[in-house]
C-alpha cells in the first residue's frame, strides 16, 4: 500500500550508514537481509511518535524525521549498542510529496550522523504516526542492562538535564525567552542528541544504564526497581543549561530535570572499582557526565538537598518536608 | 507511555517459541537482546495494519491481533526465513483492558504455532493502529529473493487465491453465502496462514518468491519488474476453493484470485532443475502448490486463456480482446 510513497522516501535516502557489507539487501524485497558482525548480539528498539500526542500538530517534517530516530537512537545507546539499521512504519493522513521529500530529509540526516541505514517498512494512510524499530549490535558481555546497579554505586548523568521539556514550553508559548535560547531550546526537544558515543565509552565499566526520556525520576527509578534498590539524587547537584537557568529560574529548572522528560540523555551507575576511569574520560573530555547521587539499599528514588536533608517530590515540584 | 497496557500485553503472552536460548534478554529493558544461530543472517519485515483501512472498525480484537502477526509471517515465509522474534508498536484509543486481552490472545495464538517470541514494542495513545517488525533467520544463500525468476521457470502459487477477497465481501455484506461458507471465508480473511513450511520446503529449488497480499497480478508483476522478466499467468488453472466457486461463481472467483489481495498464498517460480523435486513435493503431501504459469522473455504479466489466447484484464476484470 501506499508503495509509491515509501519509494519516495528511499529516493531520497543516500544510503548512509555501514552499507554493503552487511546489509546484504535493503528496501524492496519481501524482507531485508542483514548480516550482524561474528561474536555480537542484536540490539532491538521500537518506539513510536503520534502527532498531537508527542509533538505539536504541523510541526516541521524535516523536525519529526530527525525526532523520531533520535529516540531510538537514545535507546541503542542506553544499551551500548552500535546503531545499524532502521525499519519505517509511517502513516500519513495524505501522499504530500514536500512533507515527505522534508520528512526523509530530516530522517536522513540523522541515519548519516549516527551511520545506520533504513532497509525498510511500510507506508499506509492515516492520522499522522511514525513507528521505527532500529536494529544494532554489541558484544553479549558488554550490553549495559537496568538490572546491574549495586549500593554504592555513583549515578550519573550525560550532558544537562530540563532542556526538552523547556523546549517544549517553549514550542507551546509557555516559556518567554530571549531568541537564541529559544532556539537552543527547540533545538534540544526536536533534535536530542543520542548519546551513542558515550553508551559505547562507559560499557567497559558502568554496571547499568537508561536513557531519560521521562524524567529523571522515572527512569532512575527503572533503574532501582530492575537492580531491586534504591537511589539517592543530590538536586543542588543536577548540571542545567545557562539557557534554561537563565530562562526558566533554577527551581523550574530543578524541577523540570527531576521530571520533565524529553531529554534523552543517559542515567548511568558506576561502581567504586570503574570510578578513576569514568573520571579520566570526563578530564578528557570525552564524556560529558556529572555524578548527582547514589545508589542505595531499599527501594524507590529520594532526592536530598545540600545538607543531606530529604526532599518532598510531588508532582508540583520539589519541596522540603 | 503507556506502560500498563505493554504490561498487560506482556501479561497474557506465555512466551512461546524459541524462548531462552536466542531470547537473552526481552521485554522491559531499552533494548531486546537476541542471538541469531551462527551462520545464519537476519531477514526483517514490517507491516501495519489501521482499522478503517485494513480492517473493518469495531472488528473483534482476538482477530485483530491473529491477522496482525499472520501478515507479518507471510513475508517471512516469502523470504525462506525461520520466523523467530517480533517488536509490537500499538497505538490505541483507550486503555480497554478486555480489549487488550483478546487482542494479546490471538497475537499469542499465532505466536505460539509459528514459535515466535514478543520481545518489546511501544504503546501509544491514538487511533487502532499495529504495526509489527518480524525478525528471523536464514542462511544467507538459501534467502528467496524476487528478482531470480529467469525465462522458462514454471510459476506456481501456494493453496487457494481469491479467499482472501471474499472473506472481505461477505465481512462487508456484499457476499452472499450459506454459515459454513461464510465462516471459511471470514477465517480466510482473518487467520490467513502463512505459509512459513511451504517456504522452507522450497528454498533448495525456488529461484524468486514473493507473498500474494496485493493480489496475484501485482505481486507476480513485482516478480517479473525485480527479475525483468515477464510473466504468463493461465488463468483456468488458478486453484480456487469450492466454497469461493460455489458463492461468487467462477468469474468473480477468477478475478478476486488475479486482483482481490488478502491471500497471504506464496508466489514462486521453479527452473527446470527443480521441478522434480518440486512435483514430488506436491505428490507428497509436503507441499500444497499448483503451476499457474511460467516466466517469459519481456516485462508485465499477461493472462491468457485454455487455447493460450491473450485476455485482457481491466480493473473491472479480465474478459476477450
Amino acid at each position: 500500500m501506499l508503495a509509491d510513497e515509501f519509494s519516495l522516501i528511499k529516493r531520497y535516502f543516500s544510503d548512509c550508514g555501514t552499507g554493503a557489507s552487511d546489509t546484504l539487501l535493503g528496501v524492496g524485497d519481501d524482507c531485508a537481509l542483514l548480516a550482524p558482525p561474528p561474536g555480537e548480539v542484536l540490539a532491538v528498539t521500537t518506539d513510536s511518535l503520534l502527532a498531537g500526542v508527542h509533538f505539536p500538530l504541523d510541526s516541521p517534517a524535516r523536525l519529526i524525521g530527525l525526532r523520531a530516530l533520535a529516540v531510538n537512537l537514545s535507546d541503542m545507546a542506553a544499551m551500548a549498542a552500535t546503531p545499524r539499521w532502521f525499519q519505517l512504519a509511517l502513516s500519513i493522513p495524505e501522499a504530500d510529496q514536500d512533507w515527505l521529500a522534508e520528512f526523509s530529509a530530516g530522517l536522513n540526516r540523522m541515519a548519516c550522523d549516527f551511520n545506520c541505514t533504513l532497509v525498510g517498512g511500510d507506508t499506509t494512510r492515516g492520522p499522522l504516526t511514525i513507528s521505527i524499530t532500529l536494529l544494532g549490535t554489541v558484544p553479549p558481555e558488554q550490553a549495559l542492562q537496568r538490572s546491574g546497579a549495586k549500593p554504592g554505586d555513583i549515578v550519573f548523568v550525560s550532558g544537562t538535564l530540563g532542556d526538552g521539556a523547556g523546549g517544549l514550553a517553549v514550542l507551546e508559548g509557555r516559556l518567554p525567552v530571549d531568541m537564541g535560547g529559544a532556539t537552543y531550546l527547540q533545538d534540544r526537544f526536536w533534535q536530542p542528541q543520542a548519546r551513542v558515543a558515550e553508551g559505547l565509552a562507559i560499557r567497559g565499566f558502568a554496571s547499568a544504564a537508561i536513557d531519560i526520556s521521562d524524567g529523571l525520576l522515572a527512569d532512575l527509578g527503572h533503574i532501582a526497581a530492575a537492580s531491586r534498590v534504591g537511589a539517592e539524587v543530590e538536586v543542588d547537584k543536577l548540571p542545567l543549561s545557562q539557557v534554561l537557568q537563565r530562562s526558566a529560574g533554577l527551581e523550574r529548572g530543578r524541577n523540570w530535570a527531576l521530571s520533565g522528560g524529553d531529554d534523552y540523555e543517559l542515567c548511568f551507575t558506576v561502581p567504586a572499582s570503574g570510578l578513576a576511569q569514568c573520571q579520566r574520560l570526563i578530564d578528557e573530555g570525552v564524556l560529558n557526565a556529572t555524578p548527582i547521587g547514589r545508589i542505595i539499599q531499599g527501594g524507590g528514588v529520594h532526592c536530598i538537598d545540600e545538607q543531606g536533608a530529604l526532599l518532598d517530590i510531588s508532582t508540583s515540584g520539589y519541596q522540603h518536608f
